[in-house]
């Protein structure tokens, strides 16, 4: 009945249907167990791989675009610079940044500094007859270049003369509740606009349901106000469990995390960010260098004469980093079908499965395998040396 | 035949060979169906697998660095300034940015600032003598810290008093056209430099067949320049649909976004930036607050005497955001595999739905079942109830 | 024997168990083949799929937060300047970035510019009294408006008038060597947190081992110090097979890059940043324009008249920008089952090869053939036309 030549096999090929043969146990306790371990598996494969995990969805991550306004005015009072207001313009530096937003709370002010020679600060360089000066030594804490002359600096302590901007910052002590703890009053405005490259989707975080007039007056808040873009810097502080008075001290890093996971299979409105925050910079003070977040900044005048003088600034405070991140995921044919096909596969290990029991644990697992196989002996060997044995 | 020892288990396990009994079937209705069923799930396998989405690819998402640099001047003449000429370091705030420039396009100014006292402004605080001011109360939109004296604004209207740094910033009035509406004409070299870290592969815009020459006299266009990385500020806003003069008044957000989805099978060449615009700010007025985009600046000044005094930019502008983002795709082993498996695992579904169309619609299914299957009745039942039916 | 009513239907679908038949061919030959074939499978299932690509674990990618902080001073001696001490208030531009650092390490002074009416540099606006100058016209390269006269540059050259921030500046000529070329010894202290939004892990690249005391005298060094955060920048640019002297003069774009791929399936303190540093900014000069990485930036003064004059400052630099990338594998039960079930799939491969290597190519095929294959006639032709024939 078979058919050898080419145009045969092209024939079968073509016309012939391979079904392989299926040896029907009629088993209570078998089918049971087949039934019971493909259920499993089907319940698997839909609950966790499509329903829990979306198997069904392609995936793309977020492309973002921020923007941020502070506001608020805090008044100081000290000795040294009287009463002082200080506005939008004076305590964010840079004026603007891409993905994040400075404020100033904390500041050494080294007012009135002209490049000339004037002694180190005793921290970091003592001198005397025995221990001298090294004319051109920079220290690695230092702010100037050594002349090698050691020069009083105040009654009673010697320190090698610098050249630098004189006089010399003195950042030993630092303001303490910090200058400008009231920033914990201002606000922040985020605006944020994302994008999903792959599904040329976008969103911003000012919601469409959202008026111009409750814009103006709402604050937010995780429970009442949870899509309002406008921020109390001391509740976002407070939010990730830190205290703001501490923090504005020594500065630091704040992280305000937007998550805009989408699921794009239903509508766009339910895609919605989510705000949460957290403390980035190390507060380990074992395992730290230079805690807190701070560094210098100059503004710089020109006399009439033409002499240049800066007031130089040490400023601490709070960078709050806007840190965009997200996933979307829509119907897509590909990931559907490669689980659909993994899912397949394992349905054909239940039949493993069963035919392990049934052929290893069943008392009469001999009967049923005798139904399922069929000996086939070596034909060299029925033929050769074990010739005339029954097949 | 069947041995059952240890010993035997293994040499079966080694040296026997199972494979599926098959009923071939000679139909020509049967053996087409299945062909057909085969052929569809090769050609989705094949085509829209492999050729569509590239399945046989890994993927990787770009790592990016982005610097830019502005051109152009533009003359102003305003009775309150006269004459004046605006340079890069004049309108570029701050003067690099990492993955962004911003370009003032208008402008408020307000000159001679100095700490002190002076009338708030008529919108945020009216007063009389019912409605009095609260000293150290700070208004929402208030620029200072109110003293609790009810001044004079003008002839007519009285507001409260407020220290701060006077006189307060009038920005009711936003100059329209814009001041520095020819910065339309500025440009803009846009530098980027990309990395795949999984391929060890790294381009930059600039492609290596543009000439020295080239660069210095092109600009781009979407048909005649595309690879040309020196935009016309005013195209790039026209091609994102929106009109320059407009955006210029009250600032806002675009994004230059640089796609560089790469087929790393193909030659490196073939990996080319492709820029498209989007503007990245709410238009829509409705929802929203402060439109546009727009902070404050100030030029800080010294009299001889010391007394320091401030010049306040309220700057609104064109903020480009340089959005670069793309996936490259190169040959793996793992989603390829990944993908055969799961198509060989669908050619399984070929057989499982011809057998259920055969088995259950064909008029002569009771033939075609009686030589695939194999009934085999429950041992127990054989031997016990049921004993004596034939198997 | 076969039930065919619906309550059958739904009995035999619940207790009927369906094995496919097996023929068992006793062979060594073809036993062995298939062994070796699947132990082929599983080897690169197992060592390809899982141990090499972790086909186990579920991805995320790295989501970054980075602060840096430079300390150094550099002085300079030049005749138009004098003796001069640069601190970081003075080279630091803008005072702090997000995820750069910019290092100014040469400098094109021109002081007190003030807005006027002055000749044109000579290299792009020659003039005479057959080439006029066009009142109103800016030139791509020019620095102002011209005013359509035509004035002595110096004794020889005439030039056109321009309206510009006056004199205008003249930066044919770059200082070679580099201005700041002492910036070599600066050093950059680099604090990255990281975070992996899927896993809720976070690190920082200050590793909870390192003490606050070898942080204070460590300097980054691949083989000796690979966790130190702080770097002499004269060894980024080394590490970078770059000299930071040629680099100084032109100015340019530097990586420094932290790979944070990590296992969470191991112990969290395995997961450690890996430094590489790269130079981002296009060398060949052949394919490029404004080679380097150079701005303008201004610092403004006024006189005791209330006008306003300013140092421009063509400022040539070093930008660091800090590339921060990395995924994190961590085990999941989608991959695994998706990769097993893709595995399983390719173990029926090997039947298939197998097949095809003992039905084709063994000289005893249609021994093993008619043992496999049950053949069955088409019904229709069965009972038609080739009536009678045996089945």
């Amino acid at each position: 009945m078979s058919r050898d030549g080419c145009c045969g096999q092209a024939y079968s090929c073509l016309f012939d249907y391979d079904t392989p043969r299926i040896a029907l146990i009629k088993s209570r306790k078998i089918g049971l167990l087949n039934r019971f371990i493909q259920l499993g598996i089907l319940a698997y494969v839909i609950g966790w791989v499509f329903i829990w995990e979306k198997g069904y969805q392609e995936f793309d991550i977020v492309v973002s675009s921020v923007t941020s306004k502070v506001k608020g005015v805090v008044v100081t009072n000290t000795t040294e610079l009287g009463v002082k207001i200080w506005d939008v313009a004076d305590y964010i530096i840079p004026a603007q940044e891409e993905n994040a937003v400075f404020v100033m709370t904390n500041l050494i002010l080294t007012q009135n500094q002209t490049q000339g020679h004037c002694p180190e600060l005793p921290e970091t360089s003592f001198c005397s007859k025995e221990q001298p000066c090294t004319p051109g030594y920079v220290g690695k804490q230092s702010n100037g270049v050594q002349t090698g002359k050691c020069v009083p600096y105040n009654s009673t302590v010697k320190t090698c003369e610098i050249f630098a901007w004189c006089p010399v910052e003195n950042d030993t002590h630092v303001p303490d509740p910090a200058f400008l703890n009231g920033a914990e009053n201002f606000t922040v405005l985020i605006k944020n606009n994302i994008w999903y490259p792959k599904f040329q989707v976008s969103k911003r975080n000012i919601l469409s349901n959202i008026s111009s007039s409750y814009l103006k007056t709402c604050q937010y808040d995780k429970v009442n106000h949870p899509f309002c873009p406008i921020f109390r810097l001391g509740n976002i502080v407070k939010e990730a469990g830190e205290s703001f008075s501490d923090m504005a001290v020594q500065g630091g890093v704040m992280g305000i995390q937007i998550n805009w996971n989408c699921d794009l299979d239903r509508k766009l409105t339910y895609c919605v960010p989510k705000y949460s925050f957290r403390r980035l910079d190390n507060r380990e003070i074992d395992h730290n260098v230079s805690p807190g977040y701070n560094f210098r900044f100059a503004k710089y005048y020109k006399d009439s004469n033409g002499v240049e003088s800066r007031t130089l600034m040490k400023v601490y405070g709070i960078r709050f980093d806007i840190l965009v991140f997200g996933t979307a995921g829509k119907f897509d044919i590909i990931p559907t079908m490669i689980n659909i096909g993994s899912g397949a596969a394992l349905f054909g290990v239940a039949t493993v499965l069963c035919d392990m029991i049934v052929f290893h644990f069943f008392k009469k697992r001999h009967y049923y395998r005798e139904k399922k196989y069929k000996y086939v002996e070596d034909y060299d060997e029925l033929v050769g040396s074990e010739c005339g044995s029954n097949p």
